[in-house]
């Protein structure tokens, strides 16, 4: 049996509590340091998950202590969290962005492409049991080749405005998932276009951001890929994709609690709405990130996205964002 | 091109407008006469359809004019008029039940099994498209062989105290489309067993009927049919069947009027309501009924339930009206 | 009662077809006339609907003998037959595109605009029964404010290439159908992105014409409206439409003959593919845009799309041709 | 923070080892033992979840060690195993049935229902999240006053013949978890009739017991109950109920591992086939069943089935068993 590998979850906000959950459930991992700034709620994980707390991730990561870091925390802190676990010869999952501006992205490109160690990027959406499914029957063959994609994605409800202020905007942080999700099935975008309007929400007009978008890509094979987002979602959470071939189409639909229906005299076949929730929603594929992390180090494999995967949504979503600007569709090259 | 069928029109209530349209709409056959006691009512419906009114069915049928008898007036006078007609040399549709005595029923029977004219009789449901999709399919093999059915039936909301009071009881009245529905699956039924209970409507109580039951049957091959009624449905007319066999199942869903659903914060994929109302809900079937009629007669072949179907169906309505009241399961003999 | 009106259907291809048999069956209408340049197929329709046949369109309008013509020949002659119906005073339903030069759909614009006679224009979609409803549930408020549109279309298998020659390119041909539906839901559209791509078929890429197009497009209010189409599809004719508003969302979904669901070793829920053929799937829509083009003579009212209706879905299409070609989104003013 | 009770597993079979998965993962409870006479079996699954291993149940019972005994062995243990942990003051999971003979039950009843420590009857599927759902929401009012409950059960495949040897018939080994489904909706049954059949199984029918069976029941209020059951299911697991009230009908389908559907040429929606097994099946309901238990015995509450209701649903098996032999129904009381 393989040893158990020490980890370090950086973060102790509601993302940190999802992974030091993982760590805890997950063979051939134990979780051995929440970390945080503010000590009280790094403590306050650690007695729930029977840890070591600490508030400087610097120290933790060169420790000798740890073999793998989750970093959890603010967006800023990836990079230098990530080099530091590079230098320091520690395994490293890192949160989606990897940063806002791409020049402190291809600053550590290199390093991050040949580290002894490995280095994920937490786009967990592949790894959710509807998406992969899909994937796996593409892959298959079932629809034959693929020509359009069509990925929708709307929040449950928007962000506050502190939150959206220090977003980067719609297009970086919650599109992100779906340029990743979007190269999953089209790997090879070479052209983006981006419309975004303001139809609900005030103070993310104040933000010069939008609530409500579309992006249209093209791949290098002729596929067409649409996103379509919005901030909010009377309905719960609502996260379909449906991947169109020369042969047939593969669907999702969203999920509900449970199947039950009822049939009653103001409507047929109601069902209760969807899940509000992303942690609850995408909970299997956080846990499934993990365990593939560990598996990848167990086996000197990689079966998360990479670095480049998390370069190529930041280029894609920045491609996006300049569109939006101007009404012009922007080639890409992700190479 | 064949010459036109001449046709009259019996009853000139709600199913003889059925007819009426029917008739109206079906190549091959044209409207002579519509027929009803009460001369307002045959007036009305005659001048909707273009055609003559009488109110003596005997003299329509005897009167030369016509080639075809459509039989939609009270249960009663259905043996009466089917006899006339076979011995006019006039082809009978007949709505059902052909009586509700099994003596009557057996008395014609010998004559309409020799008619040199058609005899049909109106178990429309067989030509639905639902379910006459799940029997090709059946047919066709797609399940294997057939292990068991399951027919759901339930009405909008029951009918008025004094049709239930002549209605012959709930089996011999309403059961009796599923009773021929199930020998669409497996025409060789050898036991029934029935139950009823008295769930909400207390003048269905006071004619000693009810208004919840449930059918089992055997068939001789080891099939069990199993029937579920409801004199009423909050949720509009129910009407679903599901046929199991060893290789697999094939199964309806009801109808609404169009496919549109609502997603919203009280519930997920909410449709509107099923069809209320029976005719609405069997238009197509109705129509179908009598185009087949008029290609048996072109063909001389028997398209639509014969005369024995009728019988059978009275007879399993007859076992289950006893084993209701015995709580014995029924052998039966439908040869 | 009001008197029948008098019509003459004009080409005796397809789609006169299906007009000639909505006559038919439509009260308040009779077909007087079928006509068409080679009298052989004229001929062969008028003895089916029991009719006159004619060869010369502008001699049956003048002719004093029809109340209304239908107009389902060539594109390039619905401008000239269409003025010459209004100069006669006969009420004229002239099937989509007014023409694909919008200089001769402007040309006409006044006179079609101050027509005393009726002029409409078969976009018969809008009266699907599935997508009238969700307009209707739209309006009563279902939903609220209307926020994305999505809109789905994808023909069976491409036209022929000789028919893609003279089409005027896939927007102004197929996508045009989609632009009137988006009208229907978000009438001001304020600017058009489009892109295409060459996925399957190389007579249509020889043509210089997409078989697979995204559009996007914002209307006055903040609305985004995307149209997906493809010139193919292995599951059928695939046509669906989504409506998000800030309380909710409708959706329709795609129509089979039955919906009878097969369970086996295999597969869940297995239904039979959708329907093929755009005549069988909006065979009622075909019947209810006449019936509807009736009762507005009948009443003085416009039931139909309008001209302007026409001449808004060509101006779209002639955008997204431009678009598809620069790369960048069009301002546009459809007043 | 309420101390950790001790546990042992007697079983170390199949069910033993979801029983012993369950106490690890569950909070408040320490998997001690685990118990079998075939001292390999036991040992296995002790390195397996870090236990220890034994032989002798009765021993561990009253070690003194634990304070939690949860039985999965084979039948005719679960009677003097219960009664042994009454005595010794320990709390009581037992597995479903009590015992296939009603005198054993009736034996311990007094003392299983005056017992100090708490008694637990393994009816999972009552705490499955679809039929939990249900419950709940017929509890609120959602449909009104119950009238019909269908409740249809399909394995996957029959159990050997050995199995089936010694199972006690369909009624008293299947059946019995939809009694008590039934019992779960309609508490108070009156009356039992059942028929079955010999579809398929020919060693089933050497063993003079039946592969598919019907059971009809009625409710003290006028509810009429059916069951549907088959030893075999081509489509995979199938296990479904829907309960019919006066305003309304909820109704749950099947799981699938997913919700991707495939559209093609052959088939539209085709998902892939329901869950093969009952253990994954039902894997959140053990897992339920055990967190109930413990949450029942620190609050000094009863969440579970009760003793009661297992000897209900052995009474319902029997009055079956005896119906579909006799073709009588069977008056019954559960007092």
């Amino acid at each position: 049996m393989t040893q158990s590998l020490k980890a370090a979850v950086i973060g102790a906000g509601r993302i940190g509590l999802v992974h030091a959950a993982s760590v805890t459930d997950t063979e051939g991992v134990t979780l051995e340091y929440v970390v945080d700034p503010i000590s009280e709620s790094a403590e306050r994980v650690a007695r729930a998950y029977h840890c070591k707390a600490a508030t400087d991730p610097l120290a933790v990561i060169n420790s000798g202590e740890i073999d793998l870091v989750i970093i959890g925390s603010p967006t800023p802190t990836h990079v230098p969290l990530m080099e530091a676990a590079i230098d320091a010869g520690v395994h490293v999952l890192c949160e989606k962005p990897i940063d806002l501006d791409i020049k402190n992205v291809d600053r550590l490109r290199d390093k991050a492409n040949n580290s002894k160690t490995h280095v994920g990027i937490g786009f967990n959406r592949r790894l959710d049991p509807q998406y992969n499914t899909v994937k796996q029957r593409v892959d298959k063959g079932d629809i034959g080749k693929v020509e359009q994609v069509i990925i929708i994605s709307r929040d449950p409800g928007p962000a506050p405005q502190s939150y959206i202020a220090v977003s980067g905007g719609i297009f970086r942080d919650m599109t992100i998932h779906d340029f990743d999700m979007a190269r999953f099935f089209v790997p090879h975008i070479v052209e983006v276009f981006a419309s975004g309007t303001n139809s609900f929400c005030d103070y993310i007009k104040e933000e010069n951001d939008f609530d409500n978008v579309t992006v249209t890509m093209k791949g290098a094979a002729g596929e067409i890929v649409t996103i379509i987002n919005s901030r909010h979602s009377a309905f719960g959470y609502d996260q379909r994709i449906e991947v169109f071939g020369d042969k047939g189409m593969l669907q999702t639909s969203n999920l509900t609690h449970s199947t039950v229906q009822l049939f009653s005299k103001e409507a047929t076949s109601s069902a209760e709405p969807f899940m509000d929730n992303f942690l609850e929603r995408h909970a299997v594929s956080y846990r499934r990130e993990l365990q593939l992390f560990i598996k990848g180090i167990q086996e000197g494999k990689q079966y998360n996205s990479t670095y480049d995967d998390g370069r190529a949504a930041l280029l894609l979503a920045d491609a996006a964002h300049e569109s939006s600007r101007t009404g012009k569709a922007i080639p890409i090259n992700l190479m």
